[in-house]
């Protein structure tokens, strides 16, 4: 029984999300090598350029908002330039935002934060504007995919 | 104060809902209208038959979970062929979502339901799943107007 208006729960969120970032894991394979760091349309970023950014704003998202304390990613992403490291990467984030969501104190969902000490948001709208903008950005990886005549992965699966 | 446990409030989701759909309003007015219509990438559609598939899903979804009762969008999307005429169905449904979406009983969220007799979720999973199909075309959008040399609205700005 969920508490009266709710309508998500901690851990569907973290399920939501953890099901786009998996489509997302599907979309850089479904890339050939080459293309996925060199490919795209008009202005638009390569779609690797566009997965260092997800990696940048993941974890960090949810460590910020379990903690308050907003510190950037890591891993030095400038010489990451194969889909194997890519996605070694993207796993390494999959099992921390894993271990991390859970510590989140319930209140801090609705609390409002600067996150990263710039954009003053809810908790959980900083971690929507995480998960819409790779939403956003790999609708863009698809259009790459078909321009190249390939096949993305059904947005549908998770 | 918010319940325990409570991460997004139904007032919330549906001001998240509305600030995408504000910004799919300011994609649709960024297309010229010939491109709207006929522009595309590959095998993808026109972005106006993508946004005649959200406001096939939108009010729909808002009314089928308000209430259980899954019936398709009401006007004919056929004989649409204009920006006016488009914009014009986008202004009624923001203001039919305003409407429905407050009658949603706080139990239907979490309660499964066969979204339009076919795919059985939550209600809130299927309301994120319509949000979600909206932000993933709409990120095509955005490279269509960038392989036409256009400027997209700011994806931040809701």
């Amino acid at each position: 029984m969920e508490p009266a208006g709710t309508v998500l729960t901690p851990q569907a969120l973290l399920d939501h999300w953890q099901g786009h970032r998996r489509l997302t894991r599907r979309v850089i394979e479904a890339f050939p090598e080459d293309k996925l760091f060199t490919f795209s349309i008009g202005t638009m970023r390569p779609f690797a350029d566009m997965v260092k950014e997800f990696l940048q704003m993941t974890e960090p998202i949810a460590r910020g908002v379990a903690t308050g304390v907003w510190t950037p990613y890591a891993p030095d992403l400038a010489g990451v330039k194969t889909k194997p490291d890519l996605l070694r990467l993207w796993d390494e984030t999959t099992d921390a935002l894993n271990a991390i969501f859970p510590t989140i104190p319930a209140h801090r969902f609705a609390e409002l934060d600067k996150a990263f000490g710039q954009w003053e948001h809810s908790g959980i709208n900083t971690i929507l504007y995480g998960i819409d903008n790779e939403i956003h950005h790999r609708g863009q990886a698809y259009a790459y995919l078909r321009a190249l005549g390939l096949e993305p992965p059904p947005f549908w699966e998770r």
